[in-house]
């Protein structure tokens, strides 16, 4: 063994981060598209931040974090200050904002798109790098810049083509949770952390239903791992406000708006928080937005630690199955709310702020399992084959033809013979393959393949009958290359619809 | 003071970090659009590799660091192993190709677009976060690999619309390039280091001009700022060689292969690098491509460390203003080569490999300056007005049936009035406000102002008299809105192209 190969490094990846293959990237793109297509129709304009920032800039807002760090990738600078990969598009944001100051035309209304990154364990489906598609209104206390995005994430998941029914999106405020939980004592300074114990509990309800929520409202809960997790130690009339004020989203918004005002009791943010409600309910009512598409469902929290007012979520309702083999909602694909001190935290001034986040990688999963989108391959390029390999320019003049042509084309760029090219033609799902042998060199002639009707008359017996008098190949004059690879992708695509 | 205001973290920016603005980001993505539908025309498919990968997968490779850990940004994981970021894509996809070993279709040909971060000192136009369009062919030794990223690059040009004579892609060899030092006696092992300082010297020429070269070539070289810069210390007779090699390039293909050919002498290597290049300009000329697209020009050099074969670079040739002042060519756009070794490295098994990357950041810059994509705002959306708070819910419903005829649409979010909303709507460059005051709500009308010509009858006298005749405004029946819209902005459409 040589030195060298002793030094070879392993070809690995970091765990949590992936490669994404043709098919995905198309997908994604494709629904990126329709995203960006739809935030530019309710006026929002795009902006690119830097993955890196400051990290005293990003802040410290993730929720249950299990790294050092507070969940994200640091460095140092040559000047020691700690540097940071951005852990959501939100504090870039602030950041930007804060920066700009009156330079910036508000409400500012803006999108954007890309990879996040999270130091956190990796699981199935969770990963470090993610994208994220966020619209964010910035400037502007006024419900209507939260209700606008509440409708535009309904416009979005109806452009995507889901249809209604298989989603909601839901609203609350965190302003009406403060108020709950101010009515049943827990409103001083010293009960903030019984508080964050009954929001995490709340926020639990998806995965443990109502009993499992009352338990952590309660003395704690034992998982089925044997872990005990400690309980906010209400007492039996303050959970039953709590889970009164949780289930209170199961009518119209009229109705829930009505309960709501009964369980903040007399505390004034939860009456404020109400009014907040009430106005976005008013505003979506105005637009033709009825409770199928937007409803107020007080059991929504949101993890992140900064928002202050509406939060809100998009929620795919449709079922799967989940890793357990239980069949259940598909869930939540968007997230955001109202964070009006982020941008403060910098200036000192208030800018006060909206916005919603799109899993990327969420709500592709569950395109692609409704059929919405495919990932599999569509037909590869045309391969132009080389026999010889001392005639390769000829190969590559028919390649540049076809490509000049508009044509989807490649030639055979290996070194094997006819099997393995035509091997390769099938794993590159080629639709057609060029042929010029010698004998239809000297006459001045090209053999086309047709590989789709091969793989069609395997398909059925029906189809074999159909198809069985189509012809596999043809040989053409070397003149109509153009012409006859059009005309047998245009054959293609008839019996393809036919 | 309180203790918050004085912890308040500074809105900044890393240096070497920017913002990139709406209308630059609708540019770029318009002009990467157009590059990917060039890149799959030729057959290549998408991959996405992640921004991390172990340090040791990315290796040394980069030219002219002046930074700790090599020119790229690194940080330990929780085992202490060294984790980096990207500092381009032809890394991370060799190890991506060593990882899938047998289970990748090759010949391989994928493209990938993305950021890339370097720890380098930033400048003018330098950032430390920059985006490349890579294309890469894998698993093929044969020149008609390199031929057609040289065509390809070609191809792209064209497409983004840059004319036929004001780019050329350059051609060139590293084996030919130490066939000529071999010539000249620095062939041998302990040539090393003074073989680099060759061809930095030669890296130069675009530059320096000759004089330099021949300066670096021999003693050394004292720039305007007093820095010297050691030479080769070559001799007379040498420096002669490697400038006549670096000059060979002025005439045709086969004029400069003949001079090649003599240049390399004796040298096998050389030889093998001469015969490369007669494959790859027989390949393009079949293809159509002669020398005022694609030339053998010996002066290539490229920096990177891991090319091994034939190198190229499309460059940008029309005039540009420099920092100086001075006239030069826009310059080098695009650069790739032949690395054979690269997959190897990792699994000590021959893959062949050559790929070609776009610095998508100069390429925009260039079409920028020539006109050919427009990075400044195209009208915003139509704006509709909130005079009345009390009735936002009408405006909020006009805004959502234009949004839903698929109409650009926003609603004034922020809580200033008419003077306030009319300014926003001129900064937005929104082409028409949608007013519905007190008086005209009574009678169920609205009012339609047409906010650009007011702009276009300010321009000039002869516009005005043109338009003069057109009203600024016009009041419908509220049932009418969507229709009257449409028909203000195709009047304005026409008005543009009349």
């Amino acid at each position: 063994m040589t030195d060298q190969e002793e030094t070879r490094p392993q070809a690995r990846l970091p765990r949590g981060f992936r490669d994404i293959p043709a098919g995905d990237v198309r997908a994604r793109g494709a629904m990126l598209a329709t995203i960006r297509e739809v935030y530019e129709r309710h006026g929002f304009s795009a902006l690119e931040t830097p993955a890196i920032e400051y990290l005293d800039a990003l802040g410290k807002y993730l929720p249950d974090v299990d790294r050092p760090m507070g969940g994200v990738f640091g460095f140092q600078d040559e000047d020691g200050d700690w540097l940071a990969l951005r852990y959501d598009l939100t504090a870039p944001l602030a950041r930007m904002v804060a920066m700009a100051g009156d330079r910036l035309t508000k409400p500012y209304r803006r999108y954007q798109v890309g990879p996040v990154y999270r130091n956190e364990k990796p699981g199935p489906g969770r990963f470090c790098e993610f994208f994220q598609f966020d619209a964010d209104t910035v400037g502007t206390p006024v419900m209507a810049a939260d209700a606008e995005l509440t409708m535009m994430v309904s416009a979005t998941f109806e452009a995507l083509g889901i249809p209604r029914g298989d989603y909601v999106v839901r609203v609350n405020n965190r302003k009406v949770l403060s108020g709950v939980l101010e009515a049943i004592g827990l409103g001083e300074d010293g009960d903030a952390a019984q508080r964050g114990t009954v929001l995490r509990a709340i926020d639990k309800l998806d995965r443990l239903g109502a009993d499992g929520v009352r338990l952590l409202l309660g003395k704690g809960r034992r998982d089925e791992s044997g872990d005990f997790t400690q309980g906010a130690h209400l007492g039996e009339a303050q959970i039953g406000t709590v889970l009164a004020f949780v289930a209170a989203g199961a009518g119209t918004n009229a109705e829930t708006l009505q309960k709501l005002r009964d369980l903040v009791g007399g505390s004034a943010v939860g009456a404020e928080g109400v009014a907040e409600l009430e106005e976005i309910a008013a505003l979506v009512d105005a637009a033709g937005f009825a409770e199928d598409r937007i409803l107020i469902d007080p059991s929504v929290v949101r993890g992140l630690a900064y928002y202050t007012g509406p939060v809100f979520e998009g929620a795919l309702t449709f079922p799967v199955q989940n890793e357990r083999g239980e069949t259940v909602q598909f869930g939540a694909v968007a997230g955001g709310g109202r964070y009006d001190d982020l941008v403060k935290r910098f200036t000192g001034q208030e800018v006060p702020a909206t916005g919603i986040s799109i899993g990327v990688d969420r709500l592709l999963t569950a395109l692609v399992s409704r059929g919405l989108v495919r990932t599999d391959s569509e037909d590869g390029p045309v391969l132009v084959l080389v026999l010889d390999r001392g005639e390769i320019a000829r190969a590559q003049a028919m390649t540049a033809e076809l490509r000049a042509a508009g044509i989807r084309a490649e030639m055979y760029l290996g070194t094997s013979g006819m099997r393995a090219q035509l091997k390769y033609a099938d794993r590159r799902t080629a639709p057609i393959a060029v042929i010029e042998g010698t004998d239809e060199r000297e006459k001045g002639e090209i053999t086309l393949k047709d590989l789709k009707l091969g793989a069609e008359l395997a398909k059925s017996i029906e189809s074999h009958d159909k198809w069985k008098e189509h012809p596999s190949q043809v040989t053409v004059p070397r003149g109509d290359l153009v012409a006859s690879v059009r005309q047998m992708l245009a054959a293609q695509a008839a019996r393809q619809e036919g």
